[in-house]
């Protein structure tokens, strides 16, 4: 049996998947706190579906039944590469069922088939939130989304993220305001500015819209604007340029950004220079960046968009961001920078006497998980110094013993060990469960659990 | 765009993923309350692990990259159709980095190109808890897996489970001992007893093992040995029958339905007819009965085995059982046989006066959110009874109305409404999170929600 790590496939170690798992609930109940419900499609969409926006460039990975010579599949299908398509034909299928706006989250695996590198993976996690209107969407949730991201970041063990914001008609409306035709063309070269840098943004402006000099300096100018407050509207206006669609965006622009800022301090920043280079959206357009870490890229972005899907006349618009969980914890968990206060959920490591006394250990782990206390039972019967070297090796708190004096528990930490009693003996509520800590609390925890 | 579900690929409607979500959720602390560490593995494997065993039965769906026209993948990939090859192959791939015994839970979809048909799904979840030994396994664990599932169904809203067990060597050394010689095939036959009758069980064995008349006969009669406890022995042995594998395996199985009902009365029953078709078990084997349900099959079923994998001259043993919660949920949400409270995670509606006060409304649900309570904010301001329907709509228990006379809630339910302070108003702990129901108490739910 040859084994080896499929590369762009990553998997954890259990103490790692701790982490992924508490990142992952964080999310969940933070999205729920905000009256989001959960929903999880198939992995698999018809090829039709998939590719219907030509988005080949995801490299796709199609299915095909192993035994399946005579090919009776209905539809070809392949996985879903991330979780909008999903969400467009989940509306369709089900507009009849659900209560709109439609404030659903999803977080699931997708699939692409791309070359893996640093932080792209073939299979990872997104968590998406979105709501979707049904024929017309309030521009308020343009505002609530984006700040329930900042309340779900702002709960998990991570650097600051701040939000930035920008606005499609704003951009849009500019760039028509000086003259520039093909503004989705324009989107996509803007898009590049952080990666490729002014000049050459400079010479692909004029090589393939048609930008003078003057409109790509006027281009560059109005993406070199970054406010933490609305006072960008004032840097647009004094680049000289106005039109009907442009008013509209800084409007909207300025709105976000107070509103945002006015509930969570410090929430969102104005940052003219996202484009976000899909033609889908129609409004706010956000990105995020999280704080000393701004090489890892937007951790966290999405838009406003007039038509997530549409079915006869009816159209169904909507807002939301999505996050890239396994690029973010691929930073976080491989370098340390993240982990776990224990290798496992246990906080009690019942000690076996002897085989003979098996079934009294467990009538106490019995005991002690009627209270929710996760506890094992140790798997065999060494001397005791054994069985607490077992429990400590993994970080596990406590060693419960059945002594000749009665019940008791140690501390394995402090070593201190009292009588206690199976069925009403709490551990500190810190102790419970798994912590997940950041690197200073880790050495603490390390010394802490050294001090036996 | 054409919208179709797909069959086999079930997917729920939000309230209904809300009761798959809490079940899923309560499988995984109990897993973890019996110390078991959770696992996720990539959904793919290379497709020379998954045929391994020459189980193209499982019909298993192949990857290929739409772009890939040169077929530069390394080895091919396929989805795969449960978590026990997963496992074998993480557990060699990681070995030098786990603790053994190797407490493992691993709740995940799987995928099967099967023929779609009643309860048989294409894609689907599985929850899988196993313990693996390195090199050894004492015996004691086969007590212990079964014992944390039958935990994990008492807290499920369900009706009550009865694991049932029997043992691979009490079977072997039986045909063993009365003549048969090719023992695997004749627990193949008999593992068709439920489903062909004996008549049918008898000729195949005529047919394919060679049994004579008096073989077939005493097979049959083992198979119909069913005891609550260890009296299962006693009846085995009245068969006339005797060897040392029998002998073994009759202590086996004693050891375990005697401690198991020791320590959970009631829990494990010793069912001789069960066979697990699979060459791959060697101790003891477990289906389960869902009272009331018996015609949805084992829902929860597995056993011992001595070599989930082996690397050189290294084996590992183990004992794990597995449940295919998709089946089991296919049979009691459809059904409304259980229910969500409420279609929404939502506690407490904020009403809107009025689109000048939104930001007001939405700084009362932050307030509420601090504290744990989810609650969304009217997404617009039409009047008060509407907003109060649209919450009722989806069960959603309190509305938070800002009156000239201050800060109000309301309990729909009873139509009571009263002065609070957002920043330190509770509702009634039943009321904070989504509440699973069975039928009866979902039509109490049902006319307290009318009586507003």
């Amino acid at each position: 049996m040859k084994i080896a790590p499929l590369s762009g496939f990553p998997e954890w170690l259990p103490q790692e998947r701790l982490i992924e798992r508490r990142v992952l609930d964080t999310l969940s109940s933070t999205f729920e706190l905000h009256g989001f419900s959960e929903i999880e499609t198939r992995a698999v969409e018809p090829m039709s579906q998939l590719l219907r926006k030509g988005e080949t460039s995801k490299e796709v990975y199609v299915l095909s039944r192993l035994q399946d010579h005579a090919r009776q599949e209905p539809a070809e299908l392949g996985l879903h590469f991330d979780l909008t398509v999903p969400l467009a034909r989940y509306v369709l299928e089900n507009a009849g069922k659900l209560t709109f706006p439609f404030r659903r989250y999803q977080i699931q695996k997708v699939w692409r088939g791309e070359r893996p590198q640093d932080g792209r993976f073939r299979e990872f996690y997104q968590a998406d939130v979105d709501v979707i209107g049904d024929g017309e969407l309030s521009f308020h949730h343009e505002i609530e989304v984006p700040l329930t991201m900042v309340d779900a970041f702002a709960r998990l063990p991570l650097p600051q993220v701040i939000i930035r914001a920008s606005n499609r008609k704003l951009a849009q409306g500019f760039y028509e305001a000086i003259g520039i035709a093909d503004t989705e063309e324009t989107l996509r070269i803007i898009d590049k500015l952080g990666k490729i840098g002014p000049d050459a943004v400079t010479e692909l402006l004029g090589e393939q819209v048609g930008a003078t000099p003057a409109q790509a300096r006027l281009a560059l100018q109005l993406a070199q604007i970054r406010t933490p407050d609305a006072s960008f509207a004032d840097a647009v206006r004094k680049l000289g340029v106005s039109g009907d669609l442009l008013d509209a965006g800084l409007e909207e622009l300025t709105v976000l950004i107070e509103g945002a800022n006015e509930l969570l301090p410090g929430s969102l920043q104005a940052d003219l220079s996202i484009a976000r280079g899909l033609d889908y959206y129609t409004g706010s357009v956000y990105e995020s960046t999280l704080v000393g870490h701004e090489d890892l890229g937007s951790i966290c972005s999405g838009g406003r968009y007039d038509q997530l899907a549409s079915s006869g006349k009816k159209k169904y618009p909507g807002v939301g961001l999505s996050i890239g969980v396994s690029r973010l914890l691929s930073r976080f968990i491989p370098t340390g920078k993240l982990v776990a206060s224990r290798a496992t959920p246990v906080a009690v490591y019942v000690a076996v006497n002897d085989e003979t006394e098996r079934m009294h250990a467990e009538g106490v782990a019995m005991a002690l998980r009627r209270r929710g206390i996760p506890c094992e039972v140790s798997h065999n019967s060494v001397k005791f110094g054994k069985q607490i070297r077992n429990a400590d090796r993994r970080g596990i708190p406590y060693v419960w013993f059945t002594t000749a004096e009665g019940e008791q528990v140690r501390d394995i930490r402090s070593g201190e060990q009292y009588d206690a009693d199976p069925s009403s003996w709490m551990p500190p509520i810190e102790d419970l469960s798994v912590q997940i800590l950041e690197p200073q609390e880790e050495a603490e925890a390390n010394t802490g659990g050294e001090n036996k």
